[in-house]
This record gives structure tokens, C-alpha cells and sequence, in this order.
């Protein structure tokens, strides 16, 4: 189906090549959304504790397309089973999934008043770039992309290829964001994973022989949260740039004019309670670095102060959350607002989820063809979920408070 | 001590180089005794299973000892603390702790009456070119050596970095097994966790921030046991081994002069109870391999059979223990002897055991001074500690019996 | 010489560790202008071919100074023959030496006026935080720091480490580009160059048996310039950033006052033939993308075309000059002024310039003690050198021109 | 063509699995010629240098067959343009080229009288258990495939496949060889290389888009020769190797029933002038390494003390050709007898052999279709080969012979 004349590729140090044989993938690549892309981090504050992952979620989208490109042709009960319509679309619901994703997600959601999945929807089923290009091939593309990334596809199959705890996403982002910051934790062996993926039930399930190399992909993702990803450095900077936010907005609600004409690159996020598609497209690393590189002129000493920090890595300290008072007090009796330079968060996360839901689990096709959820197989993983307490609390605040 | 004058290096895929600059190091590594490790396979059987894992003892020797140098070099506590003499002599346990291996280890064990450990430390302190070797350099030498591998040296310190459920002997074969056989499983963080080394209350202990790392390192361990070391083919293959050493042994025991004329050398093994040091040197994997190759030509159906299914890979199938009595008449019903055609075999293996004792245990110093068992401090390790049952139960059988 | 109490540490996937042990380093990492390398991708345009090469000068420069680290630390005749202060400032040379680079180096030096080392000096001798933290350590070390960069210090070892056909800046982009572009031409073995480094005659050389490790070197920095850094489609990318400051620059003649007002992150830029470092610093990525963002919207239908091309890859093909004229026509023909849309280019590399000078040549030490240059002693070397034509010649133009 | 129902997977390192879909291709595997390559080295004596180069020429002939497969299948214009029965053929021959290889093959090549690929042709089309299962198929494919291996099938581009400067033999060695001792010298872009194949011509060719990725590998091929292949101390145990075979025929001369009943494995070899297929599949390096046991307790000292330098590394020194007739004197003057004791040894190396044969050579298809050979078009490899004298010359002897 809009087979390319001649196959394009990329470079990729994950898979090798990403191979593109699709006209509508590449038409996708190529419009101004999905470039823009290549301008939001793919893991927004964790460059700040692990110094080269500065990786784009352009290459994260193309790395989930590769992924499920292979399993729609390399695992045969979906290469078999599936239309080439419903293996173009799920290709195309892999490249596009993050396409909403703004700057510093974490930190922005908040802001933004709408999940960045909602902001793809949007992208995919109106007024853009990429909504002309799906339009011009069929009129039923974006919203059946659409409905694959929102897991309510009839073909429930390729919404567990997109967005499960055993999905291409998931499997792209552990081996890229490992290789990028330089640590070994999200290794796993996806080309095992890919020989034992079949389909069962109307579900894609594995089989118990690739069961261990299942083990070590949950243990891959837990590694990576807690080492990577909730890395206590990386929420620092993140709560920083809470911060940052929360006073450009008391500044914006005393005198709007003024703040929209300084920072023009966040008029549109001032303004709105959401973002239109195009005033999203606007809204990248970019804008934000040059953005905070002018708030550190500004004359209200704690916006530039916060801007400061958060450009030359000024982070704030963290401890414990039993210390939460006691610090607390530091904070106030060195003169620092605690509405701007005091901040308690929680992490917590569960390495596996047993029956989350039918799409979302991870199905085990035993020798005897029974199926049966991976908890109930694998002692480890059901060792690992009796004990739902993975959580992390800490208290934030700046570095003079206990240095002095 | 006894310093090189110009540093002698290996290059060593895990290591990247593996450096020497101590004479008694040097000289025990042209010894005919370590020499005699390049011809034992590190993995025994399972290169049956993994075809690339062919490497030898020698390279995992090498690589134990390397760890250990950069443990006492570059851990600040183990630098400052250790003398030279203790250096010297832990880095020599490290390097000669194998040294007594036999070739297929598992298999040969039940033949050989006594344990490699055991063979080591004949080696090291009874007639042998590496017991020369130590004596021509101080008296003492060879019964320090002896005694760390015993884990009985008085600072139990350099017992826990040979041989410990954290020690450089683990370190080296998950590494190394895991590079060799194509593997991802056996992956860890080495820097890492050399990086959270600290000795604190008279022990190695690992900083609480290093902890991540290390529960990786148990995982990997965990995967590797049952991907690897423990897979059925490889058990099959040691199970083929037993057998035909058990027809071996009945025919010697027909015909003893017979057999020892055939097979010069399984003479020493044979005759008697247990080796030494000198008939010890002389078995390898070569005068097995080029015994097995004489045995197809025996005139013992039995014995030629077994050998040929051994050198050509005809291994026997396995399946559920559940199935046991089935099997076993289905082989007598097909005309094969059991006692050399059917065979059952458990493996357990915990991937983690807390409190094994002092020594072996693993322990964390949490940032205020305290020290923890591991099991205390790691949600996950305690999580997986609590299912103490990781075990699998197989028979073996010939192919023939269910494919007719 | 000002030791940090603690080693700091940044995992790196090139160098595994970068540490940091001397707080003048610490700090001037710490520094804003060092900060403000994170904003500077190393590979400028060249993330537009192999679209994960989007890591920072920042990494790179923390690179070079782990390498000078390791050979001051390592390398035993400098190790022996360094003084504690010059081993400082090699560090900190190292680590500073690209602090000067503005964003799209080639694009922009013809615009600067100036060359990167230039810029460079500049920030290390004058007015800037890593200025006053060098001085408040000691008066002499910005100017002596400054005079290795630029090859005039006394002791011209730590220039050759710094700057010369051997040096750490080259052995860590030829590591570090390969990573993370994903291609294997820049691999080489720098453990084994560390191994055969020598001081001999007052200048560094080699040993003659790590020859062919450097001939090795030699290749791979000559395959990375062609595959990657000099690759027509990186050209491309730099000829559209040439022809849009063109544009600006006509148009900022035509109109200053509104040009200023509408890219105020342009105004030092246009305004001045020489940046201060204070302006240097405020021009990074993060600005020039935001301002082509905004340059999409002009009226200027030239500069808003060529704007979107750079932020949204529609970059200009390229031939042979062979067809000079022919392109040249035939992009008037379709109505595009060739001031902005056509570009003829050449590039030329040699792999090895022999005795360009004492400091940059590659010298080696024969087993008798002689010391002669690397051409001389390696066959392949001088086969290469002999040939002195490796360039390449080509036009660039829009694709429109020849598609429609 | 007789496919298998399910396809079998061996996990390998450097292909990351070798795929057999084809019942001829695995039967041949299973046959004991071909398992019996598992005991013999790939590298033969180098692991005396790299002392984890202990892989076998079992898993070297699956990653050749590997690669071709992947040639004839992901080539687009060999997978239209061969056949079935070409196919099968072609991945045949790759997967046997190296089914007559003796043990340490330098040495043994002067003593069999006959090359290894005779060895090849006469197991592939004369009584065998791989004739047997070739001809239970059809009655032309031994000597099908016998003919692709001699370079005479009527398809040369077969034959190209199999053998030429640019085949999968010289692909998989290059990066097998590279990854077990773990130097980077032999690496190089395969998924390249297999990108930029296309056939012109009746000739496989590269597009010269690929052209820096040949010259790539050209570079590595030249490197293993010197750094590994070539290195001294591996021709040194060659040396060693002749020598002590030297010695034995002379003493088999003397008195050969003594010797033939001392050293059986060495009967076959000491009585013909060249093997049978039976006699070569019991000749490999187990039997060599027990033979090599059992001659250090001869009573000649000669023979024993090659035996023991050979199992315990005591190589022989090398120096320059030039010192030649001094070093004679001197072997002499220590009582050493220099036929056993001293030897010259010549190695000549061109990295690319231009216009060797139409098969041979590399060819390069340009832009507009030309096709020429490789060092027409590229400037490094045509500057390589106007130096045509890349050779080492060498005489070795007992270290006791300077050390004294």
C-alpha cells in the first residue's frame, strides 16, 4: 500500500536502520509537526544528571515506527494476520504518538491543563500538517490512528503494540534513553522478545520459552525509572522549573502586557487554558531556553534568580521527607519564599501491574496453548508485585539553606 | 612487592586490559598448571547451547584477578588499608582460585570424589610448579592463598572479594559468560558498583546510593542461571556425560586391563579414588574429547553410542518431571537400557540468599553510618527472597523414544 | 593542587567516568559560559543526516578533558615529568577549548568575523565567570591556559596534548561523533595510544609498535570527515544558513530598525563586526531557533522560505560542478534569485599532513631510541600523503529546480 | 526448497542469530563433519597472542552461511535474479568452504600436502556423512556446490559470494575474529556493505555511494593481518609447530613402529602422503593437544622440550632478518640444534589486490551505470596499492639463546 520506489533510510545507532518503505510514513516525517520533534528532548530535565542524553523524541518516534515495522513483517502470526491498511495505520499510530509532546513534559502538564496523548489527537485528527497528508490518502486514516494511540481500536491487537506494558514504545525508549545517558540498565533482548511474540486468543501473547527474557525487561524498566527517570536531580530541575512557571504566571496576573511583551514565546501559554495545534507547534526547547535566558535580566529578583537556576544547573538540594519541617523553617528564616524555593514530591512506580486490563497486560501462552497473565507465571514478576510500596518522597529547597 | 619492571598486559574483551605488574602474578601465569586452563572450557556443556561460549578458564582467571587488582587499587578503603602483602596474596586467590577445575565441571564431580576447591588447594599448597613458584618467594605465601580461598583468613575482607555473593569471581564469569555466549543477560554496572565499595565495621559493604546497581547485578545473576548455566540442553549434555562415564566405569570394572589399554587416559581417573596434582594436570578437555573419539569405535553398543551422541551433538530430549513414568517405559519399551538412557535432574538456584552468613552476605552503609543486610534495605531482593522455590525438574531420554 | 574533598563524577558513554578531582575544574564547569556549551550542539548541522547526532559541545568538552586527565595521570613519562601546575592548566585548556564556538560553527564563522579560538581566548583572558574563577585561584593561569590553546606555551608537550594531529580534542570527537551518530568509522583503540605514548626529545611521540593503532587513527578521522562531517547533505543544511544571514543581512541594511525589533536575538550579531563575550554568550541553539521560527512569518517571502527550510529540512540538493552552469541556469529559470539559491562549494581533507609542524606532526620512537615522523615509519601513511588531491567540489540548489 | 516447519535459531554474537529455514542446510549442520568443526580453532594460533581468540570454525561457517543467506535474501537483486536451487547452493558452499581444515592450519598445510580447500572439495563430493545427506537430496549438489567453492560454477556470482576480496568468508572472519580478542581493528559497516550490493553486469558490485564503507573495510583486513593474523608471537608458535613436527617425522623415520604406537592420534598423518576423508574427521585439535601432553615425557629431549615449549607458551624470540647470521652463530654456540631451533619466516600482506581476476577484484557502479574496478575510483585504496611491498621478515629462536 504506497509502497516507496526506493526505500529510505536512517541511521540509527538502536536499530541499526530505520527503514521506511511507506509513502504516507514519509510524508508524516517529513511535515512540520514531526520536525519539530527533533526540538523537544526526549527525556526533558534528565540531561541535567546524566549529561548526554540530549536524544529528541524525533528519534524516539522513528525508533517505536522501526519496532512495530518489524513486528507487523517479522512476527508471523501478525505479518499473516493483519491487512496491509491495519499495518499502515499502526505504523503510522507508532511514528505519531508523541507528536503532541511539549517541552519538559513533567513540568508542563500542569500547565497545560490537557494530557500531551489529548494534544496528539489532536494533531492527528485536526487542522495540521500531518492531518493534511493522513486526508489526502483516505479519509479514515487519522481517525483510525487516532483510536489505536486512544486504545479503543476494533482491532485490539494494534492497540497493544502502541500502548501496553509490553509495547514499542516501552521498548524503544529503555535501549535509547540507556544508550544515550550512557548506562547499561534498559538493555533487554528485543530481538528474543520479537521471535516470541504470537498472536493467541485475539491477543498478542508470548511464548513461556522467551518468559525470562520477559523478567528482564520489567527489570530493565524498573532499573531505568529509579536510576534514570525519578532520579532525584532530574525531579529537582523539574520542580525548579515548576517554580519558574508558577511565578511567571503571578507575574503575568499583576501586569499582563508587560510579561507578554518580555516573553512573547509564552504569550500563548499565558493566555489560553489549551493550545490550538499551531500554537503548540510554537511551543519547543527552543523557545523556552531563549525564554529563560531574558528572564534572567528581569528585574523581579526571584523569576531571574529561578530563570538563573535553571539555565547554569543551580539545582535545588533534596533530603528526606522527615525533615520536611524542620527544612521548611530553614527556607523561611533565610528569607527564600517557600511558594517558590520549597517543594515536597512523590514518586511511585510499579515495576509490573498485573491485570491492569486486557490491552495493557502481559499474556503468557504456555506449551499447552493455555494463556495465562505473566504474574501467574513468572514467580519473579510475582514475587516483585506482592509489594506495591515502590514509592520515593522527598522535599526540595535550595543549596544555601543548609551551606551557610 | 616483587614489582615488574616493565607492567605485562592481556589484551581482554571485559577487561580491556588486563594488567600485571607483579612478578609472583607473572610467574604463576606461565605456570604449566594455568597454562593447563587454556585447554577447560569455562562453561563445560554449555557451548552445546550457546555455540560462541567456548572460552576457557584461563581468560575467567585472568579476569578475576584483574577485578581484584583494581579493587585494591582503585576502592580508597581497600588501597589504604590493605598492605602490600595482603594485595599480593588476594590478587593470587583471584587468579588461582579455578585451578583445580576439572573439564565438564558438573559432570565430573560425582566421578572425581572431591571438589575443584578442593583440587585448588592441592595445587597451590602441595607439590606443583605454582607451589614452587610461591615458595621461592616467601613461605607463607601458599597457605595465605589457600586460606582466603577457604575463607578462613584472618581478615575476612580479602575472603569476601574471592568468594562471597559479591565477590570478583561472579563479577567476572556474568560479565564474561554473558559477552561470550552473545547474551545480554549477565550485564551490570561494574564501574558502578567499584565506584559504592566502601569497608566499613570490618567488611566490604556497598553505599545505599550504589544499591540500584547491585539488586541489577542480582537479577543478572538470576538470568543467567536459568538462560544459561541452567538450561536444559546443557543439563542434557551433562547428563549424557554421566552416563557415559557410568558405562565407562561397568566396563572397567569387567575388564579393567582392557580399558585402560583403550583409554590411557581415563587410567588415573579409574583406578582411583581421587587425583593428584600430576594426574590432575593431564586431564583437559583435549584427552577427553580424543577419548570420546576412540570410544565410537568401541565394540560396547552402549558405550560407542553414547560417545557419538556426546561428539555429535545427538543429545537426549527432556521434558516435565510429571511424565516421569511414561517415559521411563517408553524407553525400556524401546529397547534402552535406563540406568544409561534415563535420567532425572533437579536445579535450584536462589537468586539471593539473605543472612547465608558473614562473609557471603551482601551489605549496604546507609548514609548515616548505619549497615544493613541487603534483603533489609532492597524492596525487590526482599520481594524475591520471600519465594524460595526457583527450581525446575526434568527427565532425559533419548530422542528416538518419542519420535518413532 | 586544590583537590576536591570528594572525586565528582559524570557517567559518560565514551569515557565511562568523567572525573573530577581538582576544584578549579570543578568549578569552571560549574561556570555559566561552560553551562551555556549544552546550547551548542557539537555536530551543528550535521544532526540533519544522522539525526542522532544532537549531542553538545558540553559533552564533548568534559571528553577531552577526561582524556588529558588520563594522560597526565597515566601516561608515565608525563605523569613523572609534569609539574602539579602545568598538569592544571592542560586540564583546564583542554576543558576550555571550545568555549568560544557559536552555534553552526562553519555557517557562522564567515558572519563572526572571527574565528572560534579567537572567541575562545577572549573568554578565558577577559571579562566572564570563568575568568574570575580562574583568577581567584591564581593571576597567571588564565594567560597561560590561553597560550596552549594557542600553541605558544613554553613547554610545548601540553600543546601538542591540547592542539596537534594527535590530540585529545580529535581522539575524543572521532570516539564521541561515531557513538552517537550510530556509525562504527570513528571507532578506534585509545587505550592502546595511551599504552604507547612517550616522551622523548621534549615532544610526545609513540612507540613503533602501537604504529599501526595510529595508522588506524589516521583512517578513521579520514572516513568521519567524508561519511559524516563533510557529508553534501551536512553542506546543504550549511549553504541554506549562509543564504539566510545573507538575506538578513541585505534586509537589515534595507530596514535595521525592523529588523532589530523583529529578532532582537540577532541585533549584536548584525550590529557589530565582533561579539563581546557577554553577546557571545547569549547566541546559542536555543535563540537562532526560535528566531527562524519567527522568520517563517516574515513578509519577505525569500526569508520566510528559506526559514522554513532550515527548521523543516527542505534542504537544497546538490551535483556535481561539473554542471555548474547548467544548474545555474535553470534556477533562474524558475524564478529563484541565485544570490540566495544557488551555492557552489568545496571541501578538502587530508587524512595526514606530514611535518606541517613540530607540535602537530605525529612523531615515533624506533626500538633504537631514533625519533622519526609518522610518514617515514608507516607504508601507509606515505602511500596516502603522496596523494594530495582528497576533495570534493559541488552546487547546491532547490530541489524544485530539477522535480518539476 | 525443503524448508523447515519452523524455522531454528542459533543465538551468535556477531550475526545476533544465525536463521536456518532450509532441512539440507541444518541436516548438514548436524552431520559430524561439521560438528566436529567445533573442535578445531578458527584462529589456530593466535590465541597464544589473544588469549580469548578461542572461537571455533564451527560458529565462523554458521556466520558465513549467515550472511550469505542474508545477501541472497535481503539483496534485492540477488533475490530476484537467483533461483531456488541457486540459493540453496550458495548458502551450502558458505556454510562447508571450511569443512576440511586441520588443526592450526598454517603449520599443517606444509605437512598434508594438500590445501585445506582439496581437504573441502574431497568431504563435500566423496564418502562422507555430508556427501551422504547432499545426494539424498539430489545427485547434483555436491558437485554444485563443490564448484562454487573452486570459483568455477557457471554463475560466477556465486562464486563471488563464497570467495573474492568482497566475500562473506572475509566479512565474517574480519568481524568474528575482531570481537573474540577483542581488538576494534576488524570492524566494519556490514549492514552497509549489504545496503549498497547490486547486481550490473552479470557481477555483484557496489554502488559508489558505498565507497568509503569498502575502503572501510579494506583498512580493517589490512590491520587484523599485521595486529593479529600476522603478529609475531603467533608465527612464533608456528614456528614451534613445524619444528616439533619437523622432529617427530625425522624420529618416525628412525623407527616408526615406536612412534606410531607412542603417538596413534599422529599415525595417519606420519603414514600417507595425504588423508582420507575418515582420517582428516579424526584429526583436530584435541588430539593434537593430548599428543602434545603425551611427547613431553619422551625420551628425547628434543622432542619434549618442542613439546613443552608448544602447552606451556615458552615461544620462541623473533628479531629483524637483518641480525640473521648472528643469531645463527649464536643458537649454534648454545648447543641448540638449528634445524629445530631456528627459523626465517617471510609474511607478505597487500590490503587490496586490484584487477587480481574478473571474480576477484571489487567493483564499483557509478552514477550513470559505469562499472569499474575499486582502485580506479577510490583515492585511498589506489594510493595503497602503488606500494606493493607490505611484507615482514623475521627469524626466530630459543629466548635462553640472549637471555643467558
Amino acid at each position: 500500500m504506497y509502497n516507496l520506489d526506493e526505500e529510505k533510510v536512517f541511521r540509527d545507532p538502536i536499530a541499526g536502520y530505520v527503514r521506511v518503505n511507506n509513502e504516507i510514513v514519509w510524508r508524516c516525517i517529513e511535515s512540520r509537526e514531526f520536525q519539530r520533534l527533533k526540538r523537544i528532548k526526549q527525556l526533558g530535565s534528565t540531561f541535567m544528571v546524566y549529561h548526554t542524553g540530549e536524544h529528541s523524541r524525533f528519534s524516539h518516534s522513528l525508533g517505536v515506527y522501526e519496532i512495530i515495522r518489524r513486528m507487523v513483517n517479522e512476527v508471523k502470526d501478525l505479518n499473516n494476520g493483519l491487512s496491509d491498511y491495519d499495518k499502515t495505520i499502526v505504523m503510522l499510530a507508532g511514528l505519531l504518538h508523541d507528536i503532541g509532546h511539549a517541552p519538559f513534559s513533567h513540568s508542563f502538564e500542569s500547565i497545560l491543563n490537557k494530557k500531551h496523548e489529548d494534544y496528539t489527537i489532536s494533531i492527528i485528527t485536526e487542522k495540521s500538517e500531518v492531518n493534511d497528508i493522513l486526508n489526502s490518502y483516505s479519509s479514515s486514516l487519522s481517525a483510525d490512528i487516532a483510536s489505536i494511540i486512544k486504545g479503543t481500536y476494533h482491532n485490539s491487537i494494534l492497540c497493544q503494540l502502541v500502548s501496553s506494558q509490553l509495547d514499542a514504545d516501552r521498548m524503544d525508549y529503555l535501549l535509547r534513553d540507556s544508550y544515550f545517558t550512557g548506562t547499561k540498565y534498559g538493555e533487554f533482548d528485543l530481538e528474543r522478545i520479537l521471535r516470541t511474540l504470537r498472536v493467541a486468543d485475539g491477543k498478542v501473547v508470548i511464548k513461556s520459552s522467551g518468559m525470562h527474557t520477559i523478567e528482564d525487561y520489567i527489570m530493565a524498566r524498573y532499573h531505568m525509572y529509579w536510576q534514570v527517570y525519578y532520579h532525584p536531580v532530574s525531579r529537582s530541575y523539574d520542580v525548579l522549573l515548576e517554580k519558574l512557571f508558577l511565578r511567571l504566571k503571578d507575574l503575568y496576573i499583576e501586569n499582563s502586557d508587560k510579561i507578554v511583551q518580555q516573553y512573547p514565546m509564552f504569550k500563548d501559554l499565558l493566555e489560553n487554558e489549551t493550545l490550538t495545534n499551531d500554537q503548540m507547534y510554537h511551543l519547543d526547547d527552543s523557545c523556552c531556553h531563549y525564554g529563560f535566558q531574558l528572564m534572567c535580566q528581569n528585574d523581579d529578583k526571584i523569576l531571574a534568580d529561578l530563570a538563573y537556576r535553571v539555565l547554569n544547573r543551580r539545582l535545588f538540594k533534596y533530603c528526606s521527607i522527615d525533615k520536611k519541617d524542620q527544612i521548611y523553617n530553614m527556607v523561611v528564616e533565610h528569607g527564600f519564599n517557600p511558594k517558590y524555593y520549597f517543594s515536597q514530591d512523590i514518586q511511585i512506580q510499579n515495576p509490573y501491574k498485573p491485570y491492569s486490563n486486557e490491552i495493557s497486560s502481559i499474556w503468557v501462552v504456555k506449551d499447552g496453548g493455555e494463556i495465562v497473565e505473566l504474574s501467574n507465571e513468572s514467580r519473579i514478576v510475582s514475587s516483585i508485585c506482592q509489594n506495591n510500596q515502590y514509592k520515593d518522597e522527598k522535599v526540595f529547597f535550595p543549596k544555601e539553606v543548609i551551606n551557610d
